[in-house]
């Protein structure tokens, strides 16, 4: 495939609008808007956020957009379009490569995401970077780090610990190396791979959230690094109850231990769930307003005076957050 | 360095906002808009676009934004902000990353580009995706490439042939195997190299331009393939005369024949000035205009009837552009 023909391959699956406001010229136009906007952009990298081994195409295509749109979600805002800049081996076949597009374009659709440019290049390994942009409803601010007050209540959008569990599931589960194939796990873990492989942006929860919340953030790099951010844009402490935080059954199921358990949904990363501060006046109507749109929101602490982070009443050094490097 | 460390020693160079208008949030917010934006994304890959031998981190960083500027440029539009996505190998040094990041801090702030977000990875070999917005000027459209017609004079912005004649000296000179340090080359071929490392995006040549140009595109894949473009969105074909082409004199001294020249001119890629075509009845007006800014506009032929850019009379199939694949 030359550089037209992998362009033709990536784009067939998503509905794509006509230059000069899709892809087809040196950049995309855009409206003017009367609403803020957010911008944010992130990668997924081959043999460092997935490997061929136990991650499919579609997984690799719907991850790289995930994980932005739950950045777009953290801050309150409604996603609209994004760009994708691809970096592909020889070895991509123009079906993997549909693949990718599908998982990718699948996502955008359940979004309402346009594409509306990209970008393909050779490189010696797999990689899928997006920017991705969103608009801020009408008569409100984005959601931010920084306005948490001691006394708000910290609530976060659904299971954690799940994706770093499901990692250890995919890491564990023997290769299919005969075959080269995927590999292949007890029915029993799903719901940890799938947090993994494929997870669900909480975008109507952030939006919703986004009306009641005082601060927010998403859960990428560990519950207690990322709420950490948060506590030093606000200058506050937190106190978390680890009986409070909500895990898949599975999770309890897959860990030898409470502390392999706590292990995970403190510092796992890659959960992008969203974790928000709530005013306590606001806190029932918020819980209301969740309840009725079928999303739980699980109450975890509080908002304190001090500062990092307190788990169970001891300062919690959270050491085991993921980073990059 | 930890990813925090690498992402202080990236982001010291620019003049930041604060979150949330720039980097520290899930994402950047921007104000409403009232004029149209354009949004375009691009990448420099190792062993792809770059080496290391052939390459300073600051050539790596400069690239890396020119390449998008050009897009905007070709758009008609202004340059506002930017987010950059950097994959980067365990072995590139703070220091290294701090002239990646100077490099690429000076061109923004020359463009008064803002840097609003971005993204660092660990990755096997170092990659920078920019992904750059500009805005349209008040009362106008974006410059696209569908509305050449026949008749229409063809112009460029700057010499042709220069990038890819650089990458020729790059790859000629000895390399300082000793000290592992960059290749040496003659001066005389200053101009080459720096076209190839170093390009100066042609910013406001494109948006004066815009006032007159029925159609534009940068020419960064080599000039037959890229006018090819337009010849194909606007349904027309253009007549060029190799005689026009403007090159440097440092090429004429570099190539070994008349077709070596032609080929670098016609064929060769990253040279990233624009073309642009233009009706008739402005072309005067165009010119002095250009003129006036100190920037002069080459006339290379003129839009057809036909199909397909012809060079000196005969169909030119464009096998030699760069494609990436």
């Amino acid at each position: 495939m030359n550089e037209f023909a992998r362009i033709d391959a990536f784009t067939e699956a998503f509905s794509l609008r006509r230059p000069p406001f899709g892809p087809g010229d040196d950049a995309a136009v855009l409206p003017p808007s009367r609403r803020h906007q957010v911008v944010t952009t992130d990668a997924l990298v081959e043999g460092v956020h997935f490997s061929r081994e136990t991650f499919r195409f579609a997984d690799i295509g719907h991850k790289a957009l995930a994980v932005n749109l739950s950045d777009v979600a953290a801050m309150g805002a409604r996603p609209t379009w994004a760009v994708c800049a691809l970096q592909l081996p020889d070895d991509v076949s123009a079906k993997a490569l549909r693949a990718l597009s599908s998982g990718m374009a699948a996502l955008a659709a359940a979004h309402g995401v346009s594409l509306i440019g990209g970008n393909v290049t050779r490189a010696p390994q797999l990689s899928v970077t997006v920017t991705l942009a969103g608009e801020v409803p009408k008569g409100r601010v984005a959601l931010t780090r920084s306005r948490a007050r001691p006394g708000h209540r910290v609530y976060v959008s659904g299971p954690l610990g799940s994706a770093s569990a499901g990692l250890e599931v995919l890491k564990d589960a023997p290769r299919q190396r005969s075959r080269g194939g995927p590999v292949k796990f007890d029915r029993q873990w799903d719901g940890l791979v799938l947090a993994q492989r494929s997870p669900s942006p909480h975008v109507r929860w952030g939006l919703e959230a986004a009306r009641f919340a005082s601060a927010g953030i998403d859960v990428s790099d560990g519950l207690v690094q990322d709420l950490g951010h948060v506590c030093a844009a606000s200058k506050v402490g937190m106190a978390l109850e680890t009986g409070a935080l909500p895990v898949l059954e599975a999770l309890l199921l897959w860990c030898e231990s409470e502390a392999h358990v706590h292990r995970h949904a403190l510092t796992g990363g890659e959960d992008y769930v969203l974790a928000v501060t709530v005013p306590p006046s606001r806190a029932s109507a918020f819980e209301r307003k969740l309840a009725d749109i079928g999303h739980g929101a699980f109450p975890i602490g509080v908002v304190t005076r001090g500062h990092g982070v307190v788990v169970d009443g001891r300062a919690f050094t959270a050491r085991g957050g993921y980073q990059h490097f």
